[in-house]
C-alpha cells in the first residue's frame, strides 16, 4: 500500500536509503527450482553501478549483492529471496547543505511535506540508488524468462536531440554485445560517439541532459497480459514511469500513432510457417492488452537530471528565499545507466504476467 | 489478479461484456457520508454514451445507471456500492461475421489464444463499452474530490495532425462549459471546428483517425502519491494506458523533456502569499512521485479505432487467409468520447491517493 | 481493503444490504472453460435460503440467482462473473423500531460508531443475508474443485449441548444425501431428531441456541496452502470466522490437541499402494500449512442468534437506557442454514489455493 | 501471493530460513514520525529467543536485531523499515539425518512435494525461527499502538490439562510483570509452578506437550475491524492460526458459546460515565466484526511440538519405511516462548486496522 512493492505473483519489495546501511529487495513468489546464476545478477548490477565511465557519476560503489535467503544449493526453493547491497561510499556530509533547503525539481519539498520528516542525505529514499535493488530482482526475473526463451534488450535511442536510427540486430546477445562496446549504451556505433561527445560537453558545462531508452522483448509468447486494468502495456507503462526521472512512455506506434488513420495503422494478420503473425507491428506486440507473439517495443523518456553544478534560486523549509549550488557526485545524463533498469523493470512485468497466465484456463 | 480491479483504498471492480445482460462496477472503500448526486453521475455517463453526434457511433444506449447497494438516504454508508448499466441495443447478429475470423488490430486473436474461448459479440469484454462502468465509478470519485476542492478537466487537444493551442481557462466549470460547446470536446473553438470537419471526412471515407486528450488537475494538495513504485504519475500512467486504444502517456515536459538541459528544465521554487510554488511546471505538478501543489498536467495518445469500413485481409481461427469488411456501428475517432473516461480514470487515481495520504503520518 | 473481497487468484467481492435492491457477488479469476451448472448453483442457494422449515426464519425469499456476465454458451470465459440475487420480501418497516436503538449483540452500535451512518433495515450489510452471495460464489468454486475430484461436505455436529457421534460415510454424495434427509442437516439420524426437537422448544420459548458445524474435504491433493501467513488452515480459519455468528475454529486435533503429548499426537507416516499417508490424522490433513493428502477436517462454533423474542434492556443512539423486544423473522438456530455457507467458504479457500499451487514450481 | 506478507496498510513481509545467513522482515506502511525504541524491540525478541530457561530449547541465539532502513534520527520516515536478525548457532549437521527422511507431523513431506526441493536444515522456512521476525515487527506495531493507549497482553493459560484460573490484573504493565516472574509465563503464580514441574517431567521423558495462550487487548477504541471478510476476529484468527503449531482459535464465548442460549449470551448495553459499554462480554469485545470498546479476549491452542526424543517410524523420500530419532535442540513445550509471538501478531492486526479505520468516513 505504501508503494514499495511491485508485481502480483512475482512480487518484489525494495527497501533502503541512499546513505543508510544498505539497500535491498525481497522477491516473493519466484518459482522453486530456478537456477540462480549469481554472476549474471552481479553483471547486471555492474551495468547500473556508479563510476563506470567519464559520463557517469564518480560515486564509487562496488554494489556487491548478497543473497540472504530463498536459495539452497544454487536453486530457488519457493521461499522469499532476500538480496542485500551494502552502501559503501556514503559521503553524507556532501549533503549537509540541503538539510533545510529544497533542491529544485528534486523530491525534498514533497517528501518533507508529505511525511513531516525526511532522510535528506543524498535524497534518502527518493535517490535513484533504490533502482539497484530493482536491477538485482530484475536479473532474477530475466533468468526465469530465459528458461522460456524470452529475451529483453534495451539501448539508448536518444540523448537530447540526437536520435539513433532503428537498429536491426535480431539476436539478443549480439544486440547487447554491440551496445556494450560504448559507454553510452547505444547499439548504433556512430550515434553513440556523437552522444558521448555531447554528454561530455554538457558535463563540463556543469549541466545535465535528458534522453530516451528503447526496449525490445523477443520471443514473447501469445497471451501475456490481462484485459481491462492490467493490460500488458499498462503494467509496462507503470513500471517505466516508476523509474526516477521518467516523464513519458509509449509502445508500438505511440504518440505518432495518434496522427495516423486506421487504414494505415491496422496490423494485417498473416499466417505462415511460424504461425499467425502481423505484417506491420504498430500494435507493438500487444493487442487488447495481451501479447500477440510479435516483438514488444516501447520507448521511455527521461528528463535531465535535476542536480546541476550551477547556482540556483530556491526556498528553505521556512519558506524563505535561498540559493543552492550543486554538490555531490551526479550523472550528467541518466540514460546510459538507465538501460539495465528499464530491462529489469520490463523483466519483472513479464515474469509476473508469465506466471499469471498459467492459471487463466482450466487444465 | 485477473486485472478487473483498480485502486487500493478506493477500489473498483468492473464486469460485463458488450452484448451481455449488463455491465457494472463495484466500488469498495468509498468513505461513508458522501452525498451521492445521481444526476451528476448520469451526466458524466451521458458524455461517454454512444449516439451523441454525427462523429460518434450510432449505437443507441441510454446508459442509465442504477445503484443497487451502498447508498442509504442519499449518502454512502461505507459498504460496497454496486452500479449497474443494462445493455439495450445489442445487435449481436452484426457480429456473427467475426465468430471465426480475427479482426486486425482488435483483441480477437489474443483473447481466443489466451482463454481458448471468447464472447465474440461486439468484442465482448474487450469492447470499450466496459469504460462506461469506469465513468460511473469515476463520477463518484469526482464527487469525493470535489468535497476537497480538487477538480479534474480534460479536452481533446489533437485529432490526427490538428493540434489545439494551449487553453488558459482557470475555472474548471468554465473550461468544461467551453469544451461542451462543440461535439469534439476541444476547449479551443476554432480548432474544434477544424477537427470536426476532418473527422467527418474520415468517417465518410469509412476510415478512422487517432488523437490526443490533455488533462489538468487543479487544487491538488501537496503530498498525493507514494514514492518508488506507486508514484502519482506512474499510477496515472497505468490508468490511462489501461483505456482502450491508448498508446502513449506523458506528464509535465513529457517526451520533449528528454531533449532539454537540466538548467532549462528545473522548476525554480518561489515562495509567496500562496505558499511555496514553482516558477515553471515542467514537473507537471509531481516531484519524486508526489504532488507538489502545482496543477497536474498530462497527455494521452489514442491510436485510430481498428474497425474501418474497408475490406481487410486477415486470418481465421484455423489460420487460413480470410477477408473481413467492417460492419457494426463504430466511432470514426475515439477521443471526443474518451474525454470523460480520461477524467474518470484520473479521478479514481486521485481519490485513491487522497485516501492513502491520510495514513502516512502518525497523528 | 474495505474487507468485501476474499481470495487472491479466485477472488470474490460481495455487495448488497439485507433490505436493499439486491445482493450479489463478482467472481474474478475463475479459469476459463469451466462448465457452469446453474441448477447446481441454485440448489446450493436453496439449502441456505430462509423459510425452509419450521426451525428456520419464516422470511420468504426465492433467492433466485442470475448471472450477468462472464459466462458464454454455458462456459466461463475468464472474465469477471457477476451474480445477482434480488431481494424480494423486504418488510423494512419491521425494523423501524431499531432505527435509534442498539440491539444487544448485534452490529448496530459498532457500525453506527464506525461509519456515523448505517442502513438499519434488517441489519443492512451486517445481515447474514450477505452470505447468500458467498454460497453462489462457493458453488462455482465447488464446480471447479469437482473437476479435480475434490469434494467438500459439512454437517451439523452439535446443537447446544447435543453432540453427534462421528459419522463414517466415505462417499461425499452419500454423506450429503444422508444429511439432507432431516431439516437440521445432521448426518446422524438419531441425533438429528433430538436436535430438531430441542431447537423447536427453544423457538417456542422465543429463544435461540448455538451449535457447531463439522467439515470434511476429501481427495485434497498434497501441496495446497502456502507456508508462513497463508497456511491452508489459517485461510480456512479466517474464512470461517468471517461467517456471521462464528466464535471459534479448530482443525485436526484442535483445542483437545493442546492437552496431548507429542508422542500421542504425532501422525506416523506410512507408505502403501495409495502412496504416502499417515496412520492417524491429528494434523487434520495439514502439515506446515500445506495439505498432506489426508482428508481435511475442521469444526466451526456458532454462537446463538442475537435476536430473541424477549424484552431486553439496551441503550439508544443518544446513550439513554431503552428497551427492545425482538421483532422480524429470525432463526432459532443458525447452524442448519450455515452448513452450505461453511462448505462455500471452504470451497473458495480450496479453489484459490488450488490455483495458487499451479505457479510455485518452474515447469 | 506466496504468503510471506501480512497486513494491508501496516504490512510486513518476512524472509529467511532457520539455518541460512539471516532472517528478517520488511515493514511497509508504518506511519512516519513514530519514535523507535530499539531497546523495547530487542526486549520483545529476548522473550522469544531460545535458551532462556530449562524448559526451552538449548539452541543459543542472541537474536540481535539491526535496523537497515526507514528510521532516521530515531524516528520512522514513512519508508520501508528493514530489520535483520543474523543466524548464529547454526549446527546444520544436526539435521543431516533428515535430508531424505520425513519427520512425523513436520512440514518435510509437504514442502518437498509442493516445491520439489527444500532446505532441510532445521526445517528451513517452516521452522518457528521465522517468528522472530514477526516479534520484531510486532514490537514496532506495539509502539504504534501505545501512542494510542492500546495495550496487548498475553499469558500461558494452560499446559496440557493444567488450566490457570482467570487472572484479574487490570494494568498491562502489572500483568506483564507478574507473568515474567516465572519461566512458563503464566500470570497465576501457583499454576505456573505446577506447569513448570509438569513440562520439566515431559522434557526428561523426551516428550513434548501442548498448551494454550490467552490474550487480552485493552483500551481498544470502538470501530476497528471491517465488516464481512476482514472482521477483526477473522483477521486475529488468521494471524494466530498462522503461528507454527496452532490448531485452534476462539474469541469471547468461543466454543462454549455454541452451547448457550441467546438469552444467556447476549451482552446487554449499558451507558454510564465511561460511555456505552456492555454488562457481560461474551462478544469478546467484537460485534459484527468491529471492536465495541470492551476488552478483546481470545484464546489460542497449540499442539505439542512434533520433535520428540523417541524413535519413530516414518518413510523416506523414496517412500520406503524408515526410522527417525529426535535430534537437535527443541522445546518440550512451545507456549512460554509463544506468548510474545501471540502478542506480536495481535499487535500487527490491531495496527493495521487502526490505520484502516482512519479512512472509512469522509472528514
Amino acid at each position: 500500500m505504501a508503494g514499495n512493492s511491485f508485481g502480483q505473483l512475482f512480487r518484489i519489495t525494495t527497501f533502503g536509503e541512499s546513505h543508510g546501511e544498505a539497500i535491498g529487495v525481497i522477491i516473493d513468489g519466484c518459482p522453486a527450482q530456478l537456477d540462480v546464476d549469481l554472476e549474471y545478477i552481479q553483471g547486471e548490477l555492474d551495468k547500473r553501478k556508479p563510476g563506470q565511465s567519464k559520463i557517469t557519476t564518480q560515486r564509487k560503489e562496488s554494489d556487491t549483492v548478497k543473497i540472504l535467503s530463498g536459495v539452497f544449493e544454487g536453486k530457488t526453493t519457493g521461499t522469499p529471496i532476500a538480496m542485500i547491497i551494502p552502501n559503501e561510499d556514503q559521503r553524507s556530509k556532501d549533503y549537509s547543505h540541503n538539510t533545510n533547503v529544497f533542491r529544485p525539481s528534486h523530491a525534498d519539498y514533497t517528501y518533507q511535506t508529505k511525511y513531516g520528516i525526511r532522510d535528506h542525505r543524498g535524497g534518502g529514499r527518493s535517490s535513484a540508488r533504490e533502482t539497484a535493488a530493482r536491477v538485482a530482482a530484475g536479473a532474477l526475473a530475466k533468468l526465469l524468462l530465459k528458461t522460456q526463451g524470452i529475451e529483453i534488450v534495451a539501448h539508448v535511442s536518444s540523448v537530447g536531440k540526437i536520435d539513433a536510427p532503428n537498429v536491426f540486430i535480431d539476436d539478443a546477445n549480439d544486440f547487447i554485445a554491440e551496445r556494450e562496446k560504448n559507454i553510452v549504451r547505444c547499439a548504433d556505433p556512430a550515434t553513440a560517439e556523437e552522444m558521448i561527445e555531447f554528454i561530455d560537453g554538457v558535463r563540463k558545462a556543469g549541466d545535465t541532459v535528458g534522453g530516451k531508452v528503447s526496449c525490445y522483448i523477443k520471443n514473447c509468447p501469445v497471451g501475456l497480459g490481462d484485459p481491462v486494468f492490467d493490460k500488458l502495456h499498462a503494467d509496462l507503462g507503470k513500471a517505466m514511469l516508476s523509474i526516477n526521472a521518467v516523464h513519458g512512455f509509449e509502445f508500438g506506434s505511440g504518440f505518432s500513432g495518434s496522427e495516423m488513420l486506421g487504414s494505415e495503422h491496422n496490423d494485417i494478420f498473416l499466417s505462415g510457417d511460424e504461425g499467425i503473425h502481423t505484417l506491420t507491428n504498430f500494435s507493438g506486440g500487444i493487442q487488447g492488452g495481451i501479447s500477440n507473439g510479435m516483438p514488444l517495443e516501447f520507448r521511455v523518456a527521461f528528463k535531465p537530471v535535476a542536480t546541476i553544478m550551477h547556482n540556483q534560486q530556491t526556498v528553505d523549509s521556512e519558506g524563505n528565499a535561498a540559493e543552492i549550488s550543486g554538490k555531490g557526485r551526479h550523472d550528467p545524463c541518466v540514460v546510459p545507466r538507465a538501460v539495465p533498469i528499464v530491462e529489469a523493470m520490463a523483466a519483472l512485468v513479464l515474469a509476473d504476467h508469465w506466471m499469471r497466465n498459467k492459471v487463466v484456463k482450466l487444465q
